[in-house]
């Protein structure tokens, strides 16, 4: 009670996102529940893995789609929630395998969907840190994601747990599940290795920014979600208009818009795609717009201001669990330095029912 | 060449929005190849139609998820290239048409992606402004844009020849090809009929906007792709930082960002999305934000400083055809009273080679 009186504005979102190991660690508690929907889902055989989440599920799903198209090589797709549940549009869902990601399990839309297509015919699996929510009930199957209660409004730990049950999904569809569990138990050991440096690095980056008004978030492939993720972050607990671009679409527009005073910040992860972040990066810093890169491949961006790396993950396909955390510490950092509750946005509610 | 020296900088840009009504009639000149392919599509019943673009053709592309959602009634998405390209995915694509969007056909990205998926199985057709390009070539069939030379850097007729291929397209798959064609020809006359009263509507709300550095810009359902490509006109030729949201992704999160100078621009047609609209600008409005409406349903959105309607469309799903045009307009104005040059903005180049 005192403790919790003792509170700056702030200190809970910060503290959860130091929870981050220790939530990853339950959610693993569940491996042979979701061990359990994988092998369903590999006797399925779906044609088409439909991933339906709004806000900060809506771009852990965006890594789905490289969890489910590198593991067991499916088709995944952030599915259109207002063509089918708005538009009522007829489309075949025989074949598909639904996942529906909600933190409160409480968001009317993806409910909606969810009816509608187990309905149809779809198999349909919640993922969801509720199991007694309506999400958990209105689907056919239910994965905890186990975050633990979460009391910031801006999640932290329900994303990382998102992007970690995806994974092990796929994995367990793939005959991996093993591996990938190990990955993620490894995962959260690294994690609790740096947090306490990250947070100290980050806090020294952060108050420059006091005054910046817009920011790019670049990342490509499996570090797309990354960037939309550390985006929505800054947007929502720091006032920050920031915007998540793949590395390429930057060139294809919104590069005309830099200038000093519009910081590009870029997730620079080792593998497939590094070369294309590195060469958004150059574009950044010949366009005069400072740079921030992070990631385990930060070193590899020439010319930025500030480098907040992380460690190598235990397999690539992990590295986007390592490479939120900077965002997530510097948007609690800046919040602090801008004067503004990171715990209780204004205008936002923990459960967002809005359709 | 004396019309050409007179020209003073935005004024190509400025003219290709004007000249939307005589590309999009160009564009219907083709109607005999967009049934045939369409006609191949029908009999191919795809599980799957895959569509892959960069920047504004990206946009157009979730314009053609409703397309096909809502005509054939088949599934469609925003596929994500690098998977494919950069790391070699093994999915399968036997049962896929792939659609590949690209002005110049010549980005290097949608390319490889076809390419390979040629290779891999799916029916490749090319849509671009150039039939001998090497997207063109690459592809198993090609329809042509037909916007003509565009010469402003921003596209803006061939964004709209993509919306109306991409429907054209799904129409005649789902045997209303007629019907669609017909109405795209009316919407060339509706866009005539309104051109130079809407230009002078923008003309006179663009100068208030000279010293905002940054806009979200809402839609939902079909007009999400309006959205998005409204946000990217004004990002590459104003430098405003403006983000497109749908409106329910408003509420999960950025609203928490809006004050009396961060202005959101709405989107709103009437159909199924415009409830979720007009409660997001109700939300917009409560956060104290200045609020700009424009589609045909403009009118509804209660509290609008300024609002710019479009005539309704001859089929609901051509509205988006209409309601993009005060955003280009809006573009043209902002980049003029901002002393920018919308024809070619710093940093950009007609041909996108990044990857």
């Amino acid at each position: 009670m005192t403790a919790a009186a003792e509170q700056l504005p702030g200190d809970v979102f910060a503290l959860e996102i130091r929870e981050q190991p220790a939530a990853l660690r339950r959610l693993l508690e569940h491996e042979a529940e979701y061990a359990s929907v994988g092998r369903l889902l590999a006797e399925r055989r779906p044609t088409l893995v439909r991933l339906a989440a709004h806000g900060s599920s809506d771009n852990a799903a965006s890594y789905g789609i490289y969890a489910f198209g590198l593991l067991p090589g499916w088709t995944a797709l952030r599915d259109s929630i207002s063509l089918s549940v708005y538009y009522g549009a007829e489309l075949d869902l025989s074949g598909s395998v639904v996942l529906a990601l909600s933190q409160s399990g409480r968001t009317p839309d993806v409910i909606a969907y969810v009816e509608r297509a187990r309905r149809r015919g779809a198999l349909t699996i919640a993922l969801t840190n509720d199991p007694t929510s309506e999400l958990a009930q209105a689907a056919e199957a239910m994965l905890p994601l186990a975050a633990g209660p979460e009391r910031a409004i801006a999640a932290t730990k329900t994303y990382v747990n998102q992007l970690a049950g995806l994974v092990l999904l796929a994995g367990h569809a793939a005959e991996r599940g093993k591996q990938v569990a190990s990955g993620l138990r490894l995962t959260a050991d690294l994690l609790d290795g740096v947090m306490d440096e990250l947070a100290v690095a980050t806090a020294a980056v952060a108050p420059p920014f006091a005054h910046i008004g817009r920011m790019f978030v670049i990342g490509r492939g499996i570090e797309f979600a990354t960037a939309r993720e550390v985006a929505l972050k800054l947007t929502e607990t720091c006032r920050v208009a920031a915007a998540p671009l793949t590395a390429t679409d930057l060139a294809h527009g919104p590069i005309a818009a830099l200038d000093p005073l519009f910081p590009v910040w870029t997730i620079a992860s080792h593998g497939e795609t590094l070369g294309a972040t590195v060469d958004a990066a150059a574009r950044v810093r010949k366009a005069g717009a400072l740079l921030v890169a992070s990631g385990n491949a930060a070193a590899e961006i020439e010319g930025a201001a500030y480098a907040l790396p992380v460690p190598e993950a235990p397999l690539p396909l992990l590295a986007p669990l390592l490479s939120v955390v900077p965002g997530q510490l510097f948007a609690a950092s800046l919040a602090r330095a801008k004067g503004l509750d990171a715990d209780s946005p204004i205008g936002l509610s923990k459960v967002t029912l809005a359709r």
